[in-house]
């Protein structure tokens, strides 16, 4: 999507054809650093250190840490090496495993200096992948933001979105956000209610920049506002992404999202799910069985962002004595969402709406 | 309630007779800073610039601001002096124009040097008033916790509570936080859950600060987990307080309430509001009509805490080029109230709970 009018992407291998770029996502929304991966623990630095983030980015720098690993190493002692290094970056990461399994079939049959290319060109395919799943959830879920409009009588759709499922958490497009950017380059009139998305508030930092910098007319507000908004009418579709989703359609999302499910229920508000197929847990009959990732306090206790004088300043929010909480995740029951969006169409948030797109996955059963 | 174990107030007549004395809740939670009212000017200061804040503490405080002014002036232009500088502090606050003329009624018929003591009398009353009420909210409203006790066999009791209805926001004790306070005293095992409440974040300072000085166990969480912990079976009740209800029992509240309530009634979770009568608004027939104050939205793009200098610091939290929207109440409809916790016993959210209760009310009529 565009940065300052011109399209860019979260990574890409850089002209010289050896070394990778990417944008160094912890500076953001304040300031736009690149940083350059030129060796195999600069890019599993870039993913430990949160540089970059996002199950599909995750698993793109990895492959590309892969090659750059090839390039001084190309050993069976180097490519074990590199797997190793890369792996232990951020444990529960399931597209990263996946990203390291996918160059390492490719490069064990060939020949060391054949490597460094084979794994290169297995890298950009990975990347192009994500982007094409990710431009076809957009072209699937830009059809309820037309329908919303429709239904309206046109004007303007609000569309309310939570935490950050955009380009910046993928290789380009994005997952949720995709749908909205697709409506927006296709010249439809709308305007983003983003949530903060409290506690590390990736809505505020990561999706206004990301829609501000593409020309997408959005509003920052707090978490708490979504159900006012909702029964004021002045929202007309819910997208968010998933971290995961089971075979009955129940997802899992930053937390907060079931809240914002609940409001769009209440308030006959359309509620649509972005994801891309590898997210679904075929294994899991339903959301109880997703395990709910609890995080360091500090991340409610503190915040972060930029002083007056230009300086990331940290500051505390609550009594020295408070204890916090730091759920990361909740699961939204199927029966809340109006349907799941995926890269080969729009399906009911259930078991049979998912097999009916994926039925492949039909004689497998799941648990 | 307790301040490093001993009782305090948020407003109290100093040892002299003569001047006033105030937490000043701007240093809340990271100091407990008290100011000392000498003047009329000090008082208005104080209302003006938030020391005190919440609808009952504004009112004793203004009733006090009286007589600091009639130990200056207490001629009929000095009566209406402060009146005029002590009603433009707030425009908004309707206790704070009960007050005034409370006070003012008392004062007008009287000799002038009668009217220094006759403010403070009155003043006092006023404030014992409402200390009054807030202990019977707390007496009526332990008896949801104690059934929430009962229905779990046992054990210890979590509460939720959004934004700060506790006993700073009144002279003691407060609204939603008095039955918790009673409960804790009466030696009933609880355990309270925090909203932060963005965007002011009045839960994780000022709620959290007042339940750690007086012992009860809480844990501050993000407005975002309170789904998630009703999902998990982890909440057995909510208490709120409320800013107006109408005379259906719909309930205006602190931005995020609406979205609790949701979650509550989602997963039979019983949610109580507790409310002094004078916050019933008998003219309203149902919460449609309850105007929703937006504020600055420099509220949402930014927020102060405490740096690890110590220093009370602002920091951005959104891109420069990112609007905000600022919606500071929400309206919780009557029908996912459980029942509405007030001075003279709890009543069913309802046109018959309320007049049940308030049987005055009934040939009155409402808009």
């Amino acid at each position: 999507m565009n940065v300052n009018g011109r399209p860019m992407r979260t990574i890409w291998l850089a002209e010289n054809e050896r070394t990778v770029e990417i944008i160094d996502q912890r500076r953001l929304p304040h300031e736009l650093v690149l940083a350059r991966l030129a060796t195999l623990d600069d890019a599993a630095a870039a993913i430990r250190d949160m540089a970059v983030r996002g199950a599909p980015l995750i698993g793109a720098t990895a492959a590309y840490g892969m090659a750059l690993a090839m390039a001084g190493d190309p050993s069976d002692a180097g490519i074990a090496h590199a797997v190793d290094v890369l792996g232990k970056t951020r444990p529960t990461a399931v597209n990263l495993h996946w990203a390291l399994e996918a160059v390492r079939r490719i490069l064990a049959p060939l020949a060391p200096r054949r490597r460094h290319d084979a794994a290169l060109t297995r890298a950009a395919e990975i990347a192009e992948e994500d982007v094409a799943i990710n431009r076809a959830l957009g072209a699937h879920g830009v059809k309820p933001i037309v329908e919303a409009q429709r239904r309206k009588g046109g004007g303007r759709v609000d569309i309310l979105t939570h935490c950050n499922a955009g380009w910046l958490a993928t290789v380009d497009w994005g997952t949720a956000l995709a749908p909205i950017y697709r409506a927006h380059d296709d010249g439809i009139a709308l305007h983003v209610w983003v949530d903060e998305t409290r506690p590390r508030n990736q809505g505020a930092s990561l999706t206004a920049w990301e829609l501000g910098q593409h020309g997408v007319p959005h509003t920052v507000i707090a978490d708490n506002a979504g159900g006012y908004l909702m029964r004021q009418g002045m929202v007309d579709l819910v997208i968010t992404g998933t971290d995961r989703t089971a075979a009955n359609g129940d997802v899992a999302n930053k937390i907060g999202t079931y809240l914002k499910a609940l409001a769009a229920y209440d308030n006959d508000v359309p509620f649509y799910v972005a994801l891309p197929s590898p997210t679904i847990d075929w294994t899991l009959a339903d959301g109880d069985g997703i395990p709910i990732e609890q995080r360091d306090p500090r991340e409610v206790t503190h915040i972060a962002g930029w002083a007056e004088s230009g300086e990331r300043t940290e500051v505390r929010l609550t009594p020295a004595g408070s204890a916090a909480g730091n759920y990361a995740f909740d699961v939204t029951p199927a029966r809340l969402v109006t349907g799941l969006v995926t890269e080969r169409g729009i399906c009911a948030a259930s078991r049979d709406g998912l097999l009916g797109l994926f039925p492949e996955r039909r004689n497998r059963g799941a648990a």
